[in-house]
């Protein structure tokens, strides 16, 4: 009471821009870039009397109720303490969002998709704290991740960050647990994920990120149950094959190269962070970026030219035979053949990936219309566990946001219409029946029935609005003479039908 | 692969302390203190070549496996580059949880409690950043909540916090989304809350709270239908109302005091935060905060008169009838009684809740053993959107945290037996049957069904060990003469039944 923002409120406003999606996170997570606010009203921030008195309640009601608008009986007088009133930002901070009903209504749709499809494989869920110690997430590689990196310095002078993808957290907690888990391990996640970039205005700074992780299989035949799952998702949701496809390819393709040219290992993954930018920065300069972390003039020539390769033919003439590269390979394309998704895969070499964990198959979702980055992405990182001191186990995993896929959804008009929806709505016809009303309302919940409970005495034609508004089906009205018989009014919002229901009878 | 933590990456030993519970947030969270994990083995430390090969595995499954560690075929031979490895603290940050599977079950089973509680009353789920500006969060009542917050400063020289509470986000998006809302709003958020306390060790920084919050409605049906919720839930899960009850009082039983004496109304949530110390600091003390802000020492006496009273009998007594005061709670006592929860509710006037902004009935729900912190907590707080510069609306709402409940669910031994539950289990026989095995799998989940696939060549002896771990009902056998024959073998699992069945019909 009585109490007052006593910093500075700054308002902001905000451009209603589409910009340009972009690479974000773990194993690839675009952003969508669309606010959906436009320009917020700048009303809310005249100087005000806002302590008027504790019960006068009348201009609480200045928002549309349906033109009912009462005083409460019994208010006291006013009694205004004028105080300077600092104006408050509407909006949630920059790049981050709101989730009002509408919008959650949507991501609890996708979360049970995602929940749903992990299920069917068999994973079981889990989640880590969305804050972090700062120090899981730097590699020394030149990630974009750890140049956006949201980084804060706590009240105990600790580095801690909000988690920029989820890997990290989940090898933590496998070294954490030790023996006691039982390989193979898998999990998935549905956790958001943050990232901070000071330049631009307006991109989303957070998003939910979906992950699925196998720990203790060595074999390609982790991958293919990855892929498989994905596919599945994309099936259930509406989007075929010829929306969507994956292109795959492996680090020991770079790896064979670098080898034959004496690069030393230790700078594989910065060299395939490099590589990963040959789309977002002109040719010479990733020439030369190659060229400061000591990869040869031939080298670079010959991965070029590696990273043009488009068909397993092709590679197996470029790499001759018998490299693990290449068998891991067809063995992904021959397993998901007989998953029955090969339309799915095309093997491209340029696909390197962004995070220098990576050192097996990579992969990565991207829309055939390519209006879209990519939708989500994944590989193996057989090395991660030891780079945070635990023992090495053989895993993939994949990451899939929640922006990405949305757009997509709304371009190919698969967005589903999801509606509030309650069963009945609950209305005493006299202030005196609030309390029977109430008690309407609880036998048909405890019978596992929504209610909506008119809290308030209304006149008719606006509870018919709200019934409405809400997707009511019945209408049930508590009125004097029928609740003497132990009676109540039933209405069918649908058909109309009305009829009188014993209370003990009401389903 | 190569990249490895650059900062210092400290272990922390953590202690195994029960401590004693203490109030957090918002409507009353009080939060449980139990740490989950004993002394974390301090192994994982030492300076290990961590970058050995891409591609040799056999270290990978030290981790238990049942025994049937394979190295790779094909594996390079080991090229070790030695590094400092740093230790890292494999425990997540002080004061926050990892949510293993079996942590995950639990907190997915309470959350899905929370939802269908909150669908069977007709509310619509709703979100907002977990970070969020910090002056969204600071008030000048010397609330604890404020002295908790877990704020820094961004990159870009913006204070923000992890936000302590999920009301200020609700008021911050009512007043945004202004009059396309209709009214009444009835929202319902879990969201995870954070605060920051220095000295303590051990205790936890972050919980998830439920919330629910009714706007537009002026009148105790409101609270009324609120604690109605709380009490199904309770119900659901299996606590009685000889396990929790819920005191009740209204902010404006000392507000009849306070102005009596004179003390002006903007002082009012000053005094009633000083006031909710009254059972954790010496009762000398509050008096002299409580003179402090200006409130005499006749009037100091007539509050703690006031605080005393245990019934409404009582204190028509004290005030004298006619104050809205008593007619509220009279209002919501009778309506308790229509609802069928009387049993669950008591008045007891020294209840004020520990946040500024309420203006009305508040209540808190307690352990009648005596033994935790409240398990939640609310109350009215019709003033709440004008300190933010929108217009008033009445509202009110709860604060539900994922601790205490927890700790009173396995006092009671009401914890449900949750665990890992998967329909089928399929596996191949031979290692060339790996692609017939996937095809298995994508038929029975095209079904519904849920599959953990085995991924690699096991011993069926390892099959059923897992078989058993994951509670599978159902092993599937892939076999090449029965592949051959278009046939698998499937197993019952716990009647041990076998047979063959056609792949096209299987279900």
């Amino acid at each position: 009471m009585a109490a007052k923002p006593s910093s500075l409120l700054i308002f902001q406003p905000r451009l209603n821009l589409r910009l340009k999606p972009f690479i974000f996170s773990s194993s690839s997570l675009a952003f969508s870039i669309i606010l959906r606010f436009p320009f917020p009203k700048p009303s809310f921030f005249v100087n005000r009397h806002f302590y008027s008195s504790l019960t006068a309640v009348s201009s609480a009601q200045s928002i549309s109720d349906g033109g009912t608008t009462r005083g409460r009986s019994g208010a006291l007088s006013p009694a205004p303490t004028t105080e300077e009133l600092q104006r408050i930002d509407v909006n949630p901070p920059k790049g981050t969002r709101d989730f009002p009903p509408e919008d959650m209504r949507l991501r609890n749709w996708l979360f049970n998709n995602f929940r749903e499809v992990s299920r069917l494989y068999g994973f079981e869920e889990v989640d880590y704290p969305v804050l972090e110690s700062e120090a899981l997430f730097i590699r020394k590689a030149g990630e974009e991740i750890r140049d956006q990196l949201y980084c804060f310095e706590d009240r105990g002078n600790r580095r801690v960050a909000l988690r920029p993808e989820l890997t990290p957290s989940l090898a933590r907690l496998v070294i954490q647990k030790g023996k006691s888990l039982s390989l193979p391990i898998k999990w998935f996640a549905i956790g958001q994920c943050w990232r901070y970039e000071r330049m631009t205005r307006g991109r989303r700074r957070e998003h939910y990120q979906w992950n699925m992780d196998i720990l203790g299989v060595p074999e390609v035949t982790a991958e293919a149950e990855l892929l498989s799952s994905i596919v599945t998702f994309f099936k259930r949701v509406g989007i075929t094959a010829s929306d969507v496809g994956f292109k795959v390819s492996s680090r020991k393709v770079l790896q064979d190269v670098l080898k034959c040219y004496g690069i030393p290992q230790n700078m594989f993954g910065k060299v395939c962070i490099i590589i990963d930018k040959i789309e977002k920065i002109p040719l010479d300069e990733m020439k030369k970026e190659l060229k400061v972390v000591g990869v040869s003039e031939d080298a670079i020539e010959e991965l070029l030219q590696v990273l043009s390769v488009k068909s397993l033919t092709k590679l197996e003439e470029v790499l001759g035979g018998g490299g693990e590269a290449l068998s891991d390979l067809k063995q992904l394309f021959s397993l998901a053949e007989k998953f029955g998704y090969s339309d799915w895969i095309q093997f491209d070499a340029s696909i390197v990936r962004g995070l220098a964990y990576y050192t097996g198959i990579v992969f990565e979702g991207f829309d055939r219309g390519g209006k879209l980055r990519a939708i989500c992405g994944g590989g193996r990182y057989d090395r991660l566990l030891s780079t945070f001191g635990g023992d090495d186990i053989p895993a993939c995993g994949f990451g899939f946001g929640d922006a990405v896929i949305v757009e997509l959804l709304k371009e190919k008009k698969l967005l589903p219409e999801l509606n509030a929806e309650v069963e009945n709505i609950v209305c005493a016809l006299d202030p005196d029946l609030q309390g029977a009303a109430s008690k309407v309302a609880t036998i048909l919940r405890e019978k596992g029935q929504t209610v909506d409970l008119v809290l308030e005495n209304k006149p008719l034609k606006w509870v018919f609005k709200r019934a409405t508004r809400i997707n009511a089906r019945r209408l049930i009205l508590v009125g004097s003479s029928e609740w003497e018989r132990g009676m109540v009014g039933v209405k069918d919002l649908s058909s109309g039908e009305q009829c009188e229901v014993k209370l003990d009878e009401l389903n």
